[in-house]
């Protein structure tokens, strides 16, 4: 029922591997192949496509729901609705920023610093033109094709660039002057298919399973034994989301179970077990959805 | 006490695989020897050896129990007892097919087109002279040491060979116009061995073992909470191979879990959560034995 | 709180992957990158040096607490608390051995046997010289830079070696006489740091990650149902570590929860089959604390 | 003196082969760096930025010398001069070609069968609006960023994009209806630096030493000896480029030396065996300057 | 004018390479293609087939010429003009045996000590039954599909395998009791194409092109000059497979080329330096024609 | 006749592929044996040993000749004769430098700044002993396992340590203070050995073998054709390392042919085009000996 594009490229791995670990596993002949179909039945036909692209085709509604980043939406100025952000990048967990650089030993230390008619490159000309223009500062816009951090100071005067971690332009020796704007992965839709409610109903189940494999990754189930009189105590230390599953055991005690982060696990199981918890196990789970 | 034979070459990553996810695993001093070890106390010597040899060495009683495949099971008319399919092949889920093709140009639609005397060639003699000798062809069948599918229409006029997706076929320009057998990977017995009790019942549980971890791949354990008033209607929507097993809370409200197929997992969980259902988790199993 | 050394080299890699599997993550800008962070609490300072060089550092107090081997802390006699093993090496759960070896052909069967003044080519000169000492015997020892087993016989006539199948030695054409130490993994900490109450407690919480991830490698969860009158019988089959979590299912029955070693389910799972349990499945776990 | 500018990306790699062979080795600090270095008396600066950017950077007069395809110096419009031809690409000596392709069962057979208003994708907007504008078709370009030849025929009409042999276009389906333009990589000047008399001979060396580099990969040296009746029909054999190196040998004979195009030596070398030259012997060569 | 046929597989590699430095390179559209292309007037059709399958399809007629092992020659007994020995294999210039062996801590020594009825796995069963029927042996003899090797002694009792430096039997635990036939790679034509003058002289001329190229791995060209009063001792140390080339020098004294064998450089270059030999050079060579 | 060993580890590739291009190829077994040979009537054993235990074994006698660095010949002060630097080291023709090095930001800046009691971290102890000694510099000297750089500051306070071009203790943000040597590869002999005429001129000529390989990287051979009244002028723009060799051809004029540094080669082509030279073609080279 729905014409789904997803994102060629540097996010397309992720996305395949999180449509995989939503249930949802892409099927292509070869894996270079634009065309491609999912064995599901709110999902008609779907293509791999330049994220730069993405965000037109689904406003023109050659696409019900598509994958891009925030970058590309504001780039394009594409009018679609966003069903929210998916928070993965190639790599990691984390957000791109779209950032203003400049040479790391010139005086300027704030965008408002530059000079009219300065030279910039960027693979975005539309945010920086109306950045620019915001701003007041008039500004010679040129489109990269790559390779833009190595193009300051002899080529443009400043560059406006994504980063993840800002280490590919520290090690080109820039400094980064202003943030544009900060960039995740989002699940975005056709104005008009989103009116159609059986199509929405459809486009929120597949952002559950989506959003259920994203959080799971962070997460871990924590099973514990624990005696009557040390219960309350032990439920009260455990990250208070949602009420802990307690079970009365046939033999005496109680079994506690609890989804955790797991970037906390490290500091409550040995918390746990200095309040009574026994045979604490940890169990990697694969999707979860409130 | 049971001796076995694992089959070399391109199933081979495939089932040490299957057997240490089975908690069989196969210990080797390195990947190409050809002697293994199972620490098991059923299993006694474990040999990797050709595929098509297997049904032979079984049947002569050189070994107890066997891996290969139905098509060299049928090729060598082998007397060998089958426990059972083992639905894993190279690198899915699906048996392979042996099928007659001819040129993708022929107007041959039907084995019944093909001429008297036509020259075959294929890896399989056997089950290749007993098929067309059943058909009343006469066939010049040519013993095939690979690339069969390379050898229509300048060297042979048709082909007798395996495939899985019928991908390497058609890119060879050739079509499909019956299936002879459809082979799956199978675990089989020496007939004398099988008879005696003791073997029996220890081919069978390593059946059970195989069989459960080859289950499980497609499984997951779901968890749930739900609300009295609402349980028996969530309970309701879970697959209905075996019913769940349902918990009453501590603190109120059901547990409920269930074990359900992978490939439904993206209709259920909404549906589930439609209905009720809170705190959904997937969680992912090794191993399942009804 | 606490500085942390890690090993370089042959042990790195498997340390850092205790380290993510506990929960405790280790961050470096590159994988060549000497200095590094985990985002927890009660670490401070992580720095990547050679194992050798590491006891010497946690004795000077340059770290409060090291993962080296057990032959470098023999080797170099340095004073340092062992918090205890951690059973992992290379690329497996087994120790490595000192061992003193021979030419192959050698009439040498015992250390006893060895004559006055013999060449012994080795890493670890100290533990050699002491070995020999006590021993009785005059040996010429020469620090080994490597391919110590091709030495034997023509650079010198004997060598002290590690191993952990022996396969290297024997490749060589070596044979072994004795054993000098076994060595495991361990946790190492500064005896000062020891003292002080809060830094212990610290080093014992990371302990306990540790080692739960470390035991639940070898570990399931076993889930089973079993109706009424086979509960005592199947919980009786089981492993006797613990007892096992039981419950009392809603519609009648009993499901059993149970932690079980990997290497005995494969007996296992076929004896609960037969004495009556059903659905039957078994759980990767990513850690478990007593 | 000569500030230059080399292609990075797909031509990345084969440039600097070029130049290595033409003992013009370029040094850069690692394989991603931008800025890199020849020890030639004759060059200053190098640069390795994106081919689509050179045209501009080498008209603006940001470098002197610059290499790039005819492709880019056609989009770009950019004021440069050519120096000429240097014929090698990606993975060969052909040259790529710019097409304007449809899906392969269009009804369309030429670019004036195309209908007013189509939608063209491409990566060179400028060259396609010129040309539809000459064939006087009113065509909706837009923009493409990868994937061309994907969008036919459910995105775009039909694209224009370059291919070097035509394979992966047919392999998407589609089929060729026209060629807009030949490209082959070529050594492009600064026009005001090509004025410069001094900079002018230089750049002329350095096109001297690329250009025999890349003539010697399609020729060998071929040595063979003659008696003296035979000479003169020996050497008429040989291809006529220029009048072979003949030497009279001091035991009677003559010694034949030439420089011979690699594509004929499969036909030469048995022609000139039949016609009585002995001792044929192939040597490779590394460079040829008229 | 000439259809040709390749060994796929094992010398597949190495053959492809002999073509291409021998200037007639074989095109293909992919590297698994069973058709391929020389550009060359003598050369039609190429195909790249099975080596145990061209004997039988160069007797037929379906190919001209075809290149295979002696080894499939003996057991097809196919009807082939061979027109020499080619004389490299899949990694080296040395030819494989075909031998007998068995286990190596077996009594016997000779194939006379061969018992009657024995069991022998080969994957030549045709020249394994005329070699034990002309040694009066009753030998029951099962075709191998490989992995020959680790069938003795539990599965048979002696094989027929073929071997370039015995180490694979070696290290299976083997000794060899007899060689059967010495086996290289052979050029072969069919007998009615052979008889056919120009197809013949095409043939002799491929042949001279192979041969060529494969002589010259061999061989190097030495360059040196020396004064007239040692010319001729420096010319007589020259291995004297043909006089060498003299040239009197403008400037006084004589330069004296020659091809030797690369196996004797190492004593011939200081030989001639010793003898007053001077500005010695070594040139590789591509192709030797005599 | 002569006893060899080679340099395991890094040097390992570099050293065994200037041996095949001397034409001295190594043989081994297998790429991680330590036992080797060599097909050349003077040498009779080769072994792989690691470099700083080679000037021992060869001042021990039990080896004729070695190749190690100069490094390990000053560390160890083992007494040998050098019969030369081979000037090649793992990726370049460079030495290494053993340098001092302390943290980039320290206020040292050389070596006379040092504070008495220094902590140094090296591989090299005896040569850093006594490098201090001289200076009068009273050293802490700790052994080096590896990471050196990784232990400025906090470890120790400066280090000494080998580096071929000084990035990598740049890139660990230390500064070099002091060269303490240069170390290339070189030829090492036993004194003994070296004494007997016999193993000396054998000597001799593995040394002319290695070092004519050596050089010839560095050179190709150039041959042309000039007009008899342009002779002497081209003849005179050659590098004039050595006569080059003219030959007056049949057809009139001369053909001059000349070994020259390839580092020369991008301004001597040009050079000689501009004086008349025609025909001019570079050809590589294998060995040169002079």
């Amino acid at each position: 029922m729905l014409d789904l594009v997803l994102p060629k490229g540097s996010l397309e791995a992720a996305t395949l591997e999180l449509f995989e670990s939503a249930d949802l596993a892409v099927s292509r002949s070869s894996s270079v192949d634009y065309r491609a179909s999912i064995d599901d039945p709110r999902i008609d036909d779907v293509r791999i496509l330049r994220p730069q692209e993405i965000p037109r085709y689904v406003a023109e509604g050659l696409f019900d729901l598509g994958i891009t980043g925030r970058d590309w939406i504001e780039e394009t100025g594409a009018e679609v609705v966003s069903l929210g952000e998916l928070q993965y990048s190639k790599a990691s967990a984390r957000p791109i920023r779209m950032v203003v650089a400049v040479g790391g030993d010139s005086s300027v230390e704030r965008v408002e610093d530059l000079p009219q008619g300065l030279r910039v490159s960027t693979e975005y000309p539309e945010v920086t033109r109306r950045f620019f223009e915001k701003k007041g500062i008039d500004a010679d816009i040129r489109l990269s094709y790559g390779a833009t951090e190595a193009k300051v100071p002899d080529i443009v005067d400043c560059i406006v660039e994504i980063t993840e971690t800002g280490r590919a332009l520290r090690a080109a020796g820039l400094k980064v002057i202003d943030t544009i704007l900060t960039s995740y992965t989002e699940l975005i839709a056709n104005p008009v298919a989103f009116q159609d409610p059986e199509k929405s109903h459809a486009m929120g189940q597949v952002h559950t399973l989506l959003a259920g494999a994203l959080e799971a990754r962070g997460k871990v189930l924590v099973k514990l034994n624990v005696a009557a009189e040390q219960l309350e105590e032990v439920v009260g230390l455990v990250p208070s989301l949602k009420a802990p599953t307690v079970n009365q055991l046939h033999h005496g005690g109680y079994a506690v179970e609890t989804v955790v982060p797991k970037s906390e696990i490290n500091v409550l199981i040995p918390k746990l077990k200095d309040h009574g918890a026994t045979d604490i196990i940890e169990i990697p789970i694969a999707k979860i959805v409130h």
